[in-house]
């Protein structure tokens, strides 16, 4: 193998390195723009994170499709949210990349406002399945289930095997 | 193109992509160790994450330049809260950079012990304004504002377009 | 210096950089696995987060070893709590890596689920040794302090030095 050659071989290795290295960054940098968005009432932004049919099974209600997820976001209930004071808080999420598409596992925390102070309202298991497209990654699909000791909810936490 | 030609726009290629992951990881950790650090009564440390005329809009107060956000957190008010017991929670921020200025975007909580155990006393919209100066990236201002339903908070946590 | 050894000492850099944000990237996955496997009560896969002689000093009890670690998820007071309804929320962490060694700092929530909803359970200081070994990054060693305002939690925040 010449110098050159050698060279050739360290710079596609560094390169698939580095592609998996901004797989997981930008998959966490979706789950990270969630929270902020949502409590902003941003719906054409939120929208952004979805593929086109995608589907969100928020565990109260299911939303199939992007546009039903911003219609969601700007619904009465959301905004009754939001207007009250609220933090959608989701955690760093443990990802796991095959490919093109993804897995992340992590909790989620509404706290809301109310007349003293804040409270806890819902504590959710969330897993998230993203897909590789044109534009980047997206989510496909995203599930939440209440941590209140049922099964469903423990076993979407396990995501993919170590 | 000669081979080591085709090779030299590779490896520029990729530099430029590895400096917005180290951007990101950057960012990231600047946010990241503001919690830490605060809840440690660190000064010196929680100054060295700010430019010299950084300004802190922490919506109660304002605190303009490291010095007097060292001296915030010596202060009789911040040793109160972390010698009764605190968590200063900031959550994994959703971070744009555009070349040598940034804008970070998430929540912050600030969990409070008392008599039987923890409350959460605060919730907040946190905007950090972040530069690219000659030894890193440093925070240049944040505002955070309560997220009690008013629109400021709401309008705070959009940061940039996506 | 030819152009081709030019090209040598610039993927010698890039290698040397994309090693530090692969480190940095695989500590934090390490973290955020916790929470959401812990929850899970899936004692296999938190296993492998550790070393073989790892210990866990939780504050309330002190862990010896990944099997005593894994026992402890399988043991009746973790199932109790998961069982109950738990997140064992891992803020995203500080770190700082220094060659084969790194050390992580965050805070840990305990959110329980109770008749009418969740309440803060315990807030813990954490501070994780880590070591690289033959398969990875693995957790050496981990201490919880409660954030009740005592020295020792405060202490174990500051991690390394900025």
């Amino acid at each position: 193998m010449t110098d050159v050659e050698a060279l050739h071989a360290l710079v596609a290795q560094l390169q698939e390195t580095v592609r998996r290295l901004q797989d997981q960054a930008a998959i966490a940098q979706l789950v990270a723009a969630y929270g902020p968005w949502t409590d902003a009432g941003w719906s054409e932004a939120v929208a952004t994170l979805w593929t086109e049919d995608a589907v969100y099974d928020a565990d109260v209600a299911v939303f199939s499709g992007r546009d039903a997820i911003a219609a969601m976001i700007d619904g009465d209930t959301h905004q009754a949210i939001i207007h009250g004071g609220s933090a959608h808080v989701v955690t760093a999420p443990h990802i796991s990349v095959d490919r093109d598409t993804a897995v992340a596992t992590c909790h989620g925390l509404l706290v809301r406002h109310d007349g003293d102070g804040f409270h806890v309202a819902r504590v959710t298991a969330i897993r998230f399945d993203l897909v590789r497209t044109g534009s980047g990654w997206r989510i496909a699909n995203r599930r939440n289930r209440l941590l209140d000791g049922n099964d469903d909810a423990r076993a979407l936490l396990r995501g993919v095997s170590p």
